[in-house]
């Protein structure tokens, strides 16, 4: 193997964190892979970061103490953010969207990869400092957006289902009332899923009246988790009146006029600073 | 700004890469981004490219003609591959796993991100010759491997769904028999989700008897999409005899002394070169 040149080291330790986002890696770690001395994986732990920051391109945090090291998380600079979903937005009020019923058409937007993983990583990005231990999502639409938020937390994904399957082992359900539809529904989870004192992030895709979000809040009472966050892809302005609250959500939707087939979707105003 | 060092420049060219998986880059695009020559951009690709072979960390591909450029595209080396699925297997065939009916408990593995993204990565590998469209799944379980697959080919995913919702659209419906259960189940998807003539890829979580995947190529027909190929996490040994053929998995599950309580998972045997 001829010399290994600081560059070619520079481009393998950015894909080294980049593929395993708020992992912590040691110094060590990098020094034993390459065969560097300590000062030098920290000159180039120090360009990996600068170049970060310059181009907007994530965080490279060094956590301190025992277990320390540099961590890479996923972030979007706010401006960033704001024109992503801003871009979305104009794309999903479309009236070529508008559904019988006055329903609006998003399952394209959410089979993205490249859009569910950047709704993903601003919507971890809220919560890195509250640490779930797990995203919890209800099946079917939200599990794209939930898995990249999972994925850049670093944290499992816990789908909550509809109903029990044997290959699940027990489950704990619970019944709970869809807002929109006033219908009683099932909402099942495996016990072997989460654990008791565990910290949870809630995401799904679309909140209107929040029957759904509500029985994920009381699935988790029963597991004993407390719940850290709730964040949606799109909230409703109707109704106003919610079942949950302290929620965030990327976009809202004016469905003032859905029945006369249109709808206005924005950028929720935390995003426009 | 200070005078941009080529190693930082590498660092986030390395970036912009590996979050925009199997995307065409032009020189053109680095020039202009980073202000440099284009005898400097194309230095720094070559520098990331040799980093990435000598290190097994994914490909970069130069991609000619009018539209090209450069693309890096996932991917691990077939003795990682083995190693990673290996260590999977080893865990998966504990006996605390085996629940009452001999089924296997695999939703914690499916629900770690790191792995389904390494699942999906190796699935991808194997089918960018193929240029598949979309990346076709059924609900619920396998969502996680073909996300990850969809986003390493950087391509949409489509889920197909037991019911339809009036958020969907007008929907095609098939039936199906479930090989497993024996029972008549649906499978739904909607109209605008896919175009006729395109290429699907079908991942899902668990082969048997094939039920489900043989409802998914029915249902491609009906769009008049080809399927270029079918990808497991898991087959089971029995049936021996499958709805489908010419599938791949990534393990095979030995089931034949499933209800007393045994179950051995493996390697898939093309894995093991």
């Amino acid at each position: 193997m001829d010399k290994l040149r600081r560059t070619e080291r520079i481009a393998a330790i950015m894909n080294i964190l980049i593929n395993n986002p708020n992992k912590i890696f040691t110094l060590s770690y990098f020094c034993e892979k390459f065969n560097t001395a300590k000062s030098t994986a920290s000159e180039d732990i120090e360009i990996i970061k600068k170049s970060m920051q310059r181009f907007r391109l994530g965080q490279l945090e060094t956590v301190t103490g025992a277990a320390g090291g540099v961590r890479y998380r996923h972030a979007m600079h706010i401006d960033d953010a704001y024109e992503f979903i801003k871009g979305l937005c104009d794309n999903l009020s479309s009236e070529t969207r508008v559904l019988t019923g006055g329903f609006l058409y998003l399952s394209d937007i959410l089979s993205m990869p490249y859009i569910t993983k950047r709704m993903g990583i601003i919507i971890a990005d809220m919560f890195y400092g509250d640490n779930p231990d797990f995203v919890l999502t209800m099946e079917t639409k939200g599990i794209p957006v939930a898995l990249m938020t999972a994925e850049a937390l670093n944290v499992p994904l816990v789908i909550a289902r509809h109903s029990s399957k044997v290959y699940e082992g027990p489950t704990v359900n619970i019944n709970y009332v869809s807002g929109s539809s006033g219908r009683i529904e099932t909402m099942t989870l495996p016990r072997r899923a989460v654990k008791a004192g565990q910290k949870a992030l809630i995401v799904d895709d679309f909140l209107k009246a929040g029957g759904t979000a509500k029985g994920m809040l009381d699935l988790m009472d029963e597991f004993s988790v407390s719940v850290v966050g709730k964040a949606f892809v799109m909230s409703t302005e109707e109704p106003k009146q919610k079942q949950i609250s302290g929620e965030i959500s990327l976009m809202t939707l004016n469905n003032s006029q859905s029945l006369a087939g249109k709808l206005i979707v924005k950028p929720a105003k935390w995003l426009n600073k």
